[in-house]
């Protein structure tokens, strides 16, 4: 099973303080990102997982999905998701994605943000999804990228001329990451860029569009501070189609 | 134009002396990862983008390729790939890969090696290659992988264990770095992961392989300095397909 850190009361009131949970989409830069991947909505049966506090599920279903499932391994953002949300077209359940099996055929979209990193098993992940989308159904999603995660010290540096650096070290080194966000020893599986896109592409799906998130000159100049996302990108953005 | 700095006397002097240049294929520890992302060459029109000395053209035609067309900007280079080259079914061309035009539809193979991060406008070379292919004809190539080479000072640091680490800043702000590499100055153009597999996309081909080269156990036991490849890619290999 995987960690449950989102249920650990010291992590789930830090967490619950970041702008991308107070303010929900509009906390997150690569929101407008994400959603250029998005095909058109309307009629399609989505699937959100790692659905957290529900904003893309609502999202999804406010523009135009038929029906959206959240799911998520946390009790405390499925209960918090479940009071924001009015729609019963928009339904949650609690499940752990590392050993989930969604019915087959059952959705014409898939969608997850900045969780699969917290899956040990991404080929298996992979393959599980791929059977329950109808084919053409596109599979979205964001997750931290390994640039960002994979060194044993992953904080900024300076180079010699000052300018804010990122370390880079265990790149080839695959799997278990421990980091202290929020709590202590959070668990993360770092993977290369190439073996997640292999994954997808083994498990059947087409790779459409590969985004390393950087912030647009008009969202630095709304808040400067994202500036150092320029250095070293945090988020890999794919989008990719069964 | 592209930089011609391999017709540089000191540059081709200290290039010459490199363990792939004087070892061929097997002092190019990622060859056996590009080798493998091949098709079967038996009665295949191959072209070879940045030849060099040709190791890869003349493995190409003794692998069963019918026809080989080497090109690369460097008289140097094609004039040492002609004395090497005894078979007239593998062809050399001096040409500027930067502007070049292939025939349409003239190549059932299109391979290139660290090449490409010479080149400023991928997008266009993307989509010359693919004219240039028959359909289902297969584009493997290797560049220099970004990380390796974003950072305004590209070179090993230690982390506070003493680990050796590689710096990333300058990641989402792509084009030219200039290095020193054997000669001041050669001009090469970053561009992230995301933005060559979506110029490939766009062109046309279907991605069917990411490998971020990294030494085998058996390769690191045979030359023990392959070791740091481990902390960071070098290489970017991308397997495609028209």
């Amino acid at each position: 099973m995987a960690q449950n850190v989102y249920d650990n009361p010291e992590f789930f009131s830090g967490y619950s303080q970041l702008p991308r949970q107070v303010h929900g989409l509009a906390g997150a830069p690569e929101w407008p990102a994400l959603r250029a991947m998005f095909p058109e909505m309307a009629g399609k049966r989505a699937v959100d997982l790692g659905c957290g506090f529900g904003w893309v599920s609502r999202w999804l279903h406010e523009n135009g999905a038929q029906t959206v499932l959240g799911i998520d391994l946390s009790e405390n953002m499925i209960s918090r998701a479940r009071e924001l949300t009015a729609d019963p077209a928009v339904a949650y359940q609690i499940a752990d994605i590392e050993t989930l099996e969604l019915p087959e055929a059952a959705f014409d979209f898939a969608f997850s943000s900045l969780t699969f990193h917290y899956i040990r098993d991404f080929d298996r992940l992979a393959r599980m999804v791929q059977r329950s989308l109808t084919p053409g159904s596109h599979f979205v999603f964001s997750i931290e990228h390994p640039i960002f995660m994979a060194a044993t010290h992953p904080h900024w540096i300076e180079d010699e001329d000052g300018r804010k650096t990122w370390p880079v070290n265990r790149y080839a080194l695959e799997g278990e990451r421990r980091t202290d966000w929020f709590a202590k020893g959070v668990v993360k599986y770092h993977r290369r860029v190439g073996t997640t896109l292999n994954a997808l592409i083994r498990a059947g799906f087409v790779i459409e569009t590969v985004d390393e998130f950087a912030p647009s000159p008009e969202q630095i100049r709304g808040i400067p501070a994202l500036e150092e996302e320029l250095e070293r990108p945090m988020m890999l953005l794919v989008s990719s189609r069964r």
